[in-house]
């Protein structure tokens, strides 16, 4: 496996950072995981704008003749020397602040930051695509900067391997009795037959997933509406869904043991799932 | 400057870690700060008492042989190494999860841990402890298990930038209307001639130093009560003090511009300040 590291394609064994990068240290920078379609990166755009948001809200500084068309061909490098050019796979992206003697303040001016990019293969688990995945429900512990993608992902961490402890696939994040999030995709869910997820503030990433399926489910005239959904609104689901970047539209049958609507993916949920993966280009199979 | 990392003394410029790191990908593991005195490691036990707490409540694994005598080993040999011995110095220790293909979930069992560990000189900044230092009220973003000291440690360092442009020492951080402690300090308050410091909760880091300071309060038949002190109370404050590993006890002479009591260091402090340098067996020069 060949990876980016400031400027290098090397072998992952030989890509390693100093142990003052703050990266490492204090979890100072953001990241992105975007979609390698055979047609390109998907939802490249998206990802971009989001990269720069964090950027700007972390006030990160970018390495020399950073743009998107430079994190571009670094993908392509990537995907190319791992022999994924035409297959699935995820390009990683991770900007830290760099490394410098270890101050909880911002660096000198002029400390280079580190860019960290790999791709990975990637293949869709269809089976649990077609039929459905269990959560469950857990605190959100999370900071009050849930929009912003950063690397201090220890509550997800804790979350997510809770859910698998559990033996289910993701943990649904409650605050203050809200369900605002998985810990690593969004969340949708089906009441009185509108599509509802929660809004664009502190207490979401906003997804990008999350945005393309709610542009499909308007073009699909499902109602959609943006609102706080509530735990104790869970008997009125009829159906709940998972989106993310791996995730594509992942539908849920049980949340906490019991059974959402049918305990089967419901018509909502498989509509907007194929309709993202015909924006993709990706075709299940038979 | 020589460092340890994962069983061996190297140069700092030596010392890498794979981009796989947990640490790198996701600030998953804990740190430690202590103070090398002249004497030893200050309040060594303690340090080793919430390193050990952190590792159980993430549930990291540790290198074989991890133990309070090996960590002293350690420390002593980077003192050595780098010429502390004899002199102050800090001792920095952090321990991740290792390194594993990105899942954010816990890697595989039996994935090395991360151990990394670095000595820095040290020195008492007398004039900032005897005339005082201005804090900056800033809302606490942080999770809700503050207790854990981890290397997620992003909204401290945003806290720490904005009140170092707000030309101040420290960021006090309040969260629901209460003053839970300093970006990295433990906040101390004198009302009523009453010592107050945030009660220990998940919204607080347990300091070492903290501790310390409350039973010398109690040694001086100080009034001591933990309980949380609330920012609309801040007119009514005597007196305001940090402490902390490397801040020791620190007036703290004003609040976001406001002065606290006379505007200098008050009775309370100086002589809770003074007890902990004697216990250190620290001399502040005359």
């Amino acid at each position: 496996m060949h990876v980016y590291l400031n400027g290098e394609v090397v072998p992952l064994e030989q890509a390693r950072v100093s142990v003052e990068d703050r990266g490492f240290l204090f979890g100072d920078g953001v990241y992105e995981v975007m979609r390698a379609l055979p047609s390109g990166l998907f939802a490249e755009e998206a990802h971009w704008h989001r990269l720069q948001r964090g950027i700007q809200e972390l006030k990160l500084t970018t390495p020399e003749g950073f743009n998107k068309a430079r994190v571009g061909d670094i993908s392509q490098t990537l995907l190319e020397a791992n022999g994924f050019v035409g297959k699935q796979a995820t390009v990683y992206l991770q900007l830290t602040r760099g490394a410098a003697p270890r101050n909880n303040a911002f660096p000198p001016a002029g400390t280079p930051p580190t860019l960290y990019m790999s791709a990975s293969p990637f293949q869709v688990p269809w089976t649990q695509r077609k039929e459905g995945v269990s959560t469950v429900l857990l605190p959100d512990l999370r900071w009050a900067r849930c929009d912003l993608k950063t690397v201090n992902l220890l509550p997800n961490i804790l979350a997510k391997q809770q859910a698998r402890e559990a033996g289910v696939f993701e943990a649904l994040l409650v605050r203050d009795g809200v369900i605002t999030e998985g810990a690593s995709t969004s969340a949708f869910f089906v009441m009185d037959g509108t599509l509802l997820t929660h809004p664009k503030d502190e207490r979401i990433l906003p997804g990008v997933t999350r945005d393309i399926v709610l542009g499909l489910a308007r073009e699909l005239k499902i109602p959609v509406q943006e609102r706080a959904v509530r735990v104790d609104e869970r008997d009125r689901f009829q159906e709940v869904f998972l989106a993310g970047t791996t995730t594509d539209v992942q539908p849920v049958i049980a949340v906490n043991g019991a059974r959402v609507g049918a305990g089967k993916p419901g018509p909502v949920t498989l509509a907007l799932q194929q309709a993202l993966l015909q924006r993709m280009g990706i075709e299940a199979p038979a």
